[in-house]
């Protein structure tokens, strides 16, 4: 038993407490309360000067593509994703993307993310989260925009889903993953979302991203059209709107997490709440790849569960989920013209129980509660993001930005004093080598 | 003489440095090159991997009110901006002021502010920058809605421009600021305006920044004329928009220092960019308060000159340039529907010559070139923050955020090891305790 004290405890889906305990046993929290009433026994941690919270939900990023940080900065959407996919076939082998994934989990350990949403082609992200003891789901890509690709592709998903699945932990699952409109074929998308409903599985997609994806779906139309046909892919008109193309195929009948949803009018809302599916949001990326704003407070006001995610770091570049938490609260302020269109409290918790309720885990994680494993995160108050009036607002507008000074996921201690516990120190190196390797093959 | 080693060196001005040095002589930079080249002798300093560039231009903020850092946390602007008001001018003592604008500063300095555009009612913001020993701007404000108080304001800010006068250093400058239309008679703009030009002082002033303020400004309607009107002051149209105004009452012929500029169409960016004035960007508090997103796209395209400002923490809530200049970038491609709006080199470059810029400091500070100022920020790459692709946008997007670990302001060391040089660890409680008064006032 461990008894962690704090000055405030920040438990989600109840008020702050100041000078408050919360104590884990077992891996679970068997308390969260005033400090004085704690029960006896364990051991004592005096965190100090912190907020502590649950673990923070990463509800969309790409592990394995950590080398890729601030790859390509500059290059329009279809340039940057075409160099990107092309870059990573030709350089990356499995130990970089590995290493990538450490990295990348690392970081977000580093910034109190206990839980990863992790989407990848290459099964990097699923082994470094095994590896390194943190929580997630790997939603396993699947791509071929081709209709004659479908059972080929579908044969390998499975595959792989079924190595995968010989793995799986009370920690970390297998989801599979159609990656967009402007990579698979409605056969593939219809047949990935039956394979996910017979097996059980999750199931993740990137929908309504960008304006050049709709363009492509509606209109058939665009430099995605163009890409397509160049490789003697056909292209015709394919829906209303993306999110109304995932609806003809089956896709939103699977409940599928909708990863970013920037490019959605009511009808489509009205689809995604009917259906349950929960939305992951990148305000960050979005921003950056010139995509736009999410309609946030529209889909919260639809009832959709939410998560904040990161997206890779190719386009964000970091996995700051507290900062992408504010983000997602002022740019939703910005897009409204109201100063409260999600305010931080909303905010933070979306990047905790929104997070966990997307993909199932709500019983598990997302808050503090007795039960709950005892995935935490303790954020330090510096002096000079002092005074605290309110302790929500102060978290999510003034110490986002700043690393997590304590981190433990189901009670293993993984940050401890602001140091990641079981650092390889040479990890950073190496994925600076291969970042070098990539800025040569961009060259060459 | 001081050689400062680093990583990489951002000129802001030319292309990064690998591996290069920036040499100190008597407060000014001899030398920003190759680290083999650099004139023998003197100090080695070994900042190590960090990335060494001019120190940052906070480009608006109101440092005396650092206690009051999320204060009134979800109220509508009109009323947030009314009992801010109220509860200042009630609650805050001069110590109080001075000791929120000194942790505001060490603030500013921990995330490498080196020159401060401050705007205030008391003074506290010009003593502590003084005291500090920082370089900025003291805007010393001036409030009159009645143009019958227009002479007795007058009066009282030539007292108190005079007094201030008499303490000006090389580093600390004196300016003064009508605060805005919603405080401001067309008399007192009128008069303020020709003060500034008979006394060769910066001028600043808030505006465009609401959609109140811009009912008010054209139709003498809403919240803000409402609440005059209760006062007993007369209210009428009194421009096409709040940009014409100002240049209807000699304000833009002032070359004033535009705060916000969010509502602005065609025809106001060509006046501004006709006067020579330029403006202040702040995109958090912009987007907070629910006022939406400047045009800073148009705004550079039409040539003017350009700083990025946190505002005060009371609607940020941090003074976090760096984190700024990344919002800017983001928000404006955002806004724009364009990856590449306003890049990082651009934003970088608004964040330290841009600021520079705007009250004619340009020749001073700004960036890294020989006989210019040795005004030095160096910040920390991480080994999570790795790789490095490409060091500006790395800077901007992936090391935002983080404080900085050396800061020299015209070579004087102000941090050190990422610990400030004479910091007062009693302030931070002092500025609480004044926040819990505040608490105190506001539940009472």
């Amino acid at each position: 038993m461990t008894r962690y004290h704090a000055a405030w405890v920040l438990p989600v889906v109840s008020e702050p407490l100041r000078n408050a305990t919360v104590v884990e046993q077992g891996g679970r929290i068997v308390y969260v309360g005033p400090r004085g009433s704690a029960p006896d026994g364990g051991e004592d941690v005096e965190l100090g000067e912190v907020m502590l919270l649950p673990g923070l939900v990463n509800a969309h990023c790409h592990l394995e593509l950590t080398a890729m940080r601030g790859f390509l900065d500059g290059l329009a959407f279809r340039d940057w994703i075409v160099r990107l996919t092309a870059a990573r076939r030709a350089i990356l082998t499995p130990g970089m993307l590995l290493d990538a994934a450490r990295l990348g989990i690392d970081e977000g350990l580093r910034h109190g993310v206990t839980t990863f949403a992790d989407t990848g082609d290459t099964g990097a992200g699923f082994d470094a989260m095994l590896e390194r003891g943190v929580r997630g789901v790997c939603y396993r890509e699947v791509f071929g925009p081709d209709p004659a690709q479908c059972d080929e592709a579908i044969a390998a998903l499975a595959t792989k889903v079924a190595e995968m699945r010989q793995r799986v932990t009370p920690l970390v699952a297998v989801g599979v993953s159609p990656h967009a409109p402007y990579t698979v074929s409605d056969a593939l998308f219809r047949a990935t979302a039956l394979f996910a409903q017979q097996h059980e599985l999750p199931l993740a997609v990137h929908i309504a991203e960008s304006a050049m994806e709709r363009d492509l779906v509606v209109q058939g139309a665009g430099v995605f059209a163009e890409g397509l046909r160049a490789r003697g892919i056909h292209v015709a008109p394919r829906a209303r709107t993306p999110i109304a193309l995932l609806e003809s195929l089956g896709v939103l009948q699977a409940r599928a997490l909708l990863i970013h949803c920037v490019h959605v009018d009511a009808d489509d809302i009205g689809a995604i709440a009917r259906h349950g599916c929960a939305v992951a949001h990148c305000p960050a990326s979005n921003a950056k790849l010139g995509h736009g704003i999410a309609p946030l407070a529209a889909l919260l006001a639809a009832g959709i569960t939410v998560g904040i995610g990161t997206d890779s770091v190719a386009s964000n570049d970091r996995m700051d989920l507290l900062e992408e938490a504010r983000l997602a609260t002022l740019m939703a302020s910005a897009r409204e013209a109201r100063h409260d269109a999600v305010g931080a409290v909303r905010a933070l918790e979306l990047a905790t129980l929104g997070g966990a309720r997307a993909p199932g885990l709500a019983n598990e994680i997302g808050s503090l509660e007795v039960g709950k494993a005892a995935d935490l995160a303790a954020f330090a108050i510096p002096p000079h993001r002092l005074p605290v009036h309110e302790p929500v607002p102060a978290l999510v507008y003034s110490l986002s930005g700043l690393p997590a000074t304590f981190v433990a996921v189901a009670g293993r201690v993984r940050v401890r004093d602001g140091r990641l516990v079981d650092a390889d120190d040479a990890l950073a190196g190496r994925v600076q080598a291969t970042a070098d390797l990539l800025q040569q093959w961009l060259a060459g």
